[in-house]
């Protein structure tokens, strides 16, 4: 497939890297940051342009791959009729593009992406399309590159994304004011990898809610009660620590 | 290493296993729960008993794998002079166990072990001794099945203790908190498993703080909106996305 990338992003790279070594073309990388777009246009083997009356206009798909913001932006300059066109953004709507191209879709990558990564992780991709051909088409492209694809309409996504942010965004939160706590009290976080990754793997073979144990849960008072002691000096903390003890009390 | 392990739970079947598999002999397990005393026994390949006076006493060492408060109950009835025992506990200090032996320490496994488990996962173990020559042989016997050996006093276990218990009990409960989302929402929770993992994989080489995005971060406010009505329905979950939202953005 030829394709054309507008973006310049995480997304867009590792969108990038991970159709090239499925072995289709990305034939221009487009960006309005000149260096990026070369940078990563040189990593794909293909040319970059930073103006629209110079976007080449025979690839088989678009993938708008900005920020939720920049996507409105672009649509407003950008007309690819008999093309097909997607986004990949979780909480915008299908329907945005609908005046952009006659086909359209999303193409939204379930996963945290980050150009620096030396890794390509496994990424489920989420599919939707303005018809049916489009729909079948971005399936086949997206099983060129993941094992998991699945078909959410907009509504769905949203809430695959709430989910996200919850597993992926307040979880790294937690790591981060555990290893902040570390920093402050002279204790090796890196001590706790094990831990996390296990806490993480254990979910292929055993539900989450089931494996819940803690001093929350045994409603261990006096470990609880050393616990907030200790957490006196850090009162950000020590109200997260309230609010989790508080709801897994509740919720078992 | 001549073994002698006080515990059938979670810990005590653990260690057991990756003792044995280190080539030590645990020569005896003692559990008032005569079912998981003699199952625990047969899987170590050694005998089991559930009575004090018939403890094996020439054990090298007695390992006490049992709960917070067992381990006072245990202690009054437990004397073993010119021996050395440990209890594997985070929040219970060295000194309990000053009155039970010679020598004594603690030998504390960093890693949510579970024995329904198919494999064995890695564990930093945290060891504490009385004096230096069994803080060199605990360290010996750690070794022999981690390739993660810290010392840490009473204060410093203790801190480890609440660092594990963020990012263990609080991340698992905000996994279970998303599935219970993803089953009331008919979306598939599954489809988060690679998220998950490479949130947690990613800390090898990137810290938390650095690696920190999400609508919260960026004060996308849209989105935040739009995910607060998406969770009317779950007071619960709404309160900890607020949460969150307002300690990430406070944060950075």
């Amino acid at each position: 497939m030829e394709i054309v990338i507008i973006g310049t992003g995480n997304t867009a790279t590792i969108l990038g890297r991970k159709l090239k070594a499925a072995g289709h073309v990305v034939v221009q990388v487009f960006g309005r940051d000149t260096t990026a777009a070369s940078k990563l246009a040189y990593e794909l083997n293909t040319e970059s342009t930073n103006y629209w009356n110079v976007v080449y206009r025979n690839a088989d798909l678009y993938i708008l791959a900005v920020s939720d913001i920049a996507i409105k932006e672009i649509l407003e300059e950008l007309r690819l009729p008999d093309k097909t066109i997607v986004h990949t953004a979780a909480s915008v709507s299908k329907n945005i593009l609908k005046n952009a191209a006659t086909h359209f879709g999303v193409f939204y990558p379930l996963q945290s992406l980050k150009k620096e990564s030396t890794h390509l992780p496994d990424i489920p991709i989420i599919i939707d399309a303005s018809d049916e051909s489009t729909l079948k088409e971005l399936e086949i492209l997206a099983q060129s590159i993941s094992d998991t694809v699945v078909e959410a309409d907009d509504e769905q996504r949203m809430k695959l994304h709430l989910s996200a942010v919850i597993v992926n965004n307040f979880v790294n939160h937690l790591y981060a004011l555990a290893e902040s706590y570390c920093n402050s009290e002279g204790i090796d976080f890196t001590l706790l990898l094990p831990l996390i990754k296990e806490t993480a793997e254990r979910l292929d073979y055993i539900s989450p809610a089931q494996s819940q144990t803690g001093p929350a849960l045994r409603n261990d008072t006096d470990t609880i009660k050393k616990h907030l002691e200790m957490l006196k000096k850090y009162p950000h903390l020590k109200k997260i620590y309230e609010t989790f003890t508080e709801s897994i009390f509740t919720t078992h």
